[in-house]
């Protein structure tokens, strides 16, 4: 039998499964809750093993929430090692009052999974083991034709806080050629895509100080430095009439985009005035001049300021000069960048254009790497050629302008990110009324079944 | 008997007098303390008939606290009407601790008197008194050589909320010539000195709106307008690189200080680093180029951020881009610029900057104007030959970059203001321990003489 044969007629015990780990709410923010994320943690284990899994396990992360580990060793000890990461626990319900379901019992309706989990990220782990079973069908195997390791995490809606430890502390048995991240969203169900960076994130608090008091401004005003003019100075400086960052060095490293990447952003079907609207009815769009929209929040560092504040906010008027003047401000950022680099030249940046008489003081936060795959790499061709015979079709390339733990995975085990998902930006994820595409689901499981053949043999070209 | 010999013979009744006014704790700010501001009133009224003013009146304002009235024409009826301002509210005391008396318990120190009110105003109303007898007893008259009046305020430390609403209700019975303000203070004991302008206001708010919500940074940063970076802009762009202001028009109807007024200015003891102490210990002075610091703080007009707030200020790191930006600005001003002129401009700015993407609005207040005593007219110069012969030195000139109620009286009465007080900011008005050197009282009450004879040959010649 064929993938794609196995993959229909195996749909239903898939789907029947998937509804099962779906009613346990594994949602990682309520502690009231953790009691199920390891349920659904152990679930898991079971399903592994009863998907022929030799290791399936259980793995405690430091002080939080358990993860779980599959292995499913090659026959060939040269194989390509795969590691596929996805998480099982889920987001939070409320509002419940916006649901037409109860979150954790599913439902079908027209074509589509409704519950908490079914896209982000149950439904998306879960059609890799209908995928390896396909597989194997097709292949008359009882191997797979790269060793398959599954790092399902159980933290990931709550910032992954312990993520980064337990890969360092397990990185020997998690080492691997290439990671499998089946978390994201394609274009759209008819426009197959795969997500190929993610921005990073570099997070400064800044604060300047003046006077030790409050001044009275009409006996001060004038004659001495306002903190909050210097903050809104220091602020608007960064950006120059290009909307370009000015903090020297800041570009450096930027990977820029080559000619391939922005023609085939480009053929994305992007439609502005929607993507306005669910910008929060933004009336224009805004940016570093000489990029697409697209190319701006997916491929283009960006500083913004998150929050500003300083004097008076109550009502009426206070005439003073404010003695302190605050601001958040974060970069995203994009390959090569370096978050510690970043923040530190923008201290430096502060520092330099600080007014005499001010004091200034710039926090620096943990950041966030960016990552990104390129799209002429082995691991993503393999990758690309197997959505497309998934889904009979072109496959166009994404990105992600905000990033979970992807690039920590790339760093500590130092091995190529390939993106596999077939969610969509409609799933409602994170918010009521989540759902998944079932026949989408089962592309996935057909990508996933094609993806251990492309990345067999691509190793052995 | 000369004026000098008549006030000296006479200070220790005028300090005995004083000191009962002085017990009368007639705080305007708080409610329980208007029975007492009433009684502060009532004393006056009794004090101006012991006096020998022929009318002495408790004025009611709307809902407001009693001023008083008080009239004393002279017996040449062409001769110039002076009205006299000052008031007999007093600030609250808190905090108690701090003070080393009982504040409304006077005591004698070291040639001061200190209590609340000492300084800030009682004191320096009641010289006048003193000063018109001591007029009559050196010419041997039974009226005043001008026709004096006294206007004395129950509400100025509340922001005088019904004081214009006075002015204009009584606009007949207080016409008048001159308008004398006993309410400022001097450079210094050694450098007598009158203020010859004050500083007015024009006060808005800034509200910046861009998407519906807050935004994810990592799905929109960079391709939308971020409110905080426009407010950032739109306030940095108030100044140019030489410390102006860039709002077309806004220095239109500045009056330029004359070469005499900046010579006078710079004459006075100015201890720059002894006033940045005084700034809260500022670490350097800041402002418009060409001019000193006295004349950016009392001669130029400014722009102030009093207050600016938007997005997350709460602890750690939230990646948004806010939906709103909010800013308080104020800006002070000097004759001849008018409040509302000048807010407006601000606002045709704030729209004109504004980038496309965003809606801005301002809200207006009510403003405060400028006032000026040309330092050339008849009623200033009257005013300093009575200083000048109080003190038996030159007397300089000061401005205030603040201001009260004294454009409203300039305005609404359509009268020249002149300044004559004896306080020091040493004083501690507003703070605890207030007190007046009580020898500077006994000059003010001799300039007080002196300035009537001086107003009625000023109008003679």
């Amino acid at each position: 039998m064929d993938i794609r044969g196995y993959v229909e007629s195996n749909a239903p015990e898939f789907f029947a499964a998937l509804k099962e780990w779906l009613t346990i709410p594994s949602i990682s923010a309520d502690p009231g809750r953790h009691p199920d994320v390891r349920r659904s943690a152990e679930w898991l284990v079971a399903h592994l093993q009863a998907t022929g899994f030799p290791v399936a396990e259980v793995w405690e992360t430091g002080e939080g929430l358990p993860a779980v580990y599959g292995e499913w060793p090659a026959a060939d000890p040269g194989a390509p090692v795969v590691l596929v990461y996805g998480h099982h626990d889920v987001q939070p319900v409320e509002p419940l009052e916006e649901w037409i379901l109860t979150p954790f019992e599913p439902i079908e309706r027209d074509g589509r999974l409704l519950a908490r989990g079914a896209s982000d990220d149950k439904g998306q782990v879960l059609f890799h083991c209908l995928g390896i079973r396909a597989c194997l069908a097709a292949s008359g195997q009882s191997a797979p034709p790269v060793t398959i390791k599954l790092l399902v995490e159980g933290e990931e809606e709550s910032g992954s806080p312990y993520f980064a430890d337990l890969l360092r502390r397990e990185r020997e048995r998690l080492a691997c050629d290439v990671i499998v991240i089946s978390d994201t969203t394609m274009w759209a169900a008819d426009v197959p895509s795969m997500c190929t960076s993610m921005r990073g994130l570099a997070d400064t608090e800044v604060t300047l100080t003046g006077p030790s008091r409050d001044l009275h401004s009409g006996s001060f005003g004038g004659g001495v430095p306002n903190p909050l003019h210097a903050m809104a100075s220091l602020l608007a400086g960064l950006h120059d009439v290009h909307g370009r960052i000015t903090i020297p060095g800041f570009y450096d490293k930027v990977v820029a985009l080559s000619d391939e990447e922005r023609d085939l952003l480009a053929r994305l079907p992007f439609d502005e005035k929607q993507w306005l609207e669910e910008a929060g009815g933004s009336g224009a769009t805004y940016g570093e001049q000489g990029f697409s929209t697209l190319e701006r929040i997916w491929a283009r560092p960006t500083a913004e300021i998150n929050g500003m504040w300083g004097g008076h906010t109550g009502p009426g008027t206070k005439t003073i000069i404010p003695k302190q003047a605050h601001a958040k401000v974060t970069f995203r950022l994009v390959a090569d960048q370096d978050p510690k680099e970043v923040a530190e030249a923008f201290q430096a940046y502060v520092h330099a254009n600080t007014p005499a008489g001010l004091q200034s003081e710039v926090t620096l936060g943990s950041g966030v790497r960016p990552c990104r795959s390129p799209i002429d790499s082995p691991a993503v061709l393999a990758g690309r050629r197997a959505m497309e015979r998934a889904f009979g079709k072109q496959v166009l390339f994404t990105k992600e302008g905000g990033s979970g733990p992807e690039a920590d995975l790339a760093d500590i085990l130092g091995a190529p990110l390939v993106f596999i998902a077939v969610g969509l930006d409609s799933d409602q994820i994170h918010a009521p009324n989540e759902s998944i595409d079932m026949s989408l689901l089962l592309r996935g499981a057909k990508a996933s079944a094609y993806l251990w053949e492309e990345l067999a043999a691509s190793a052995s070209r």
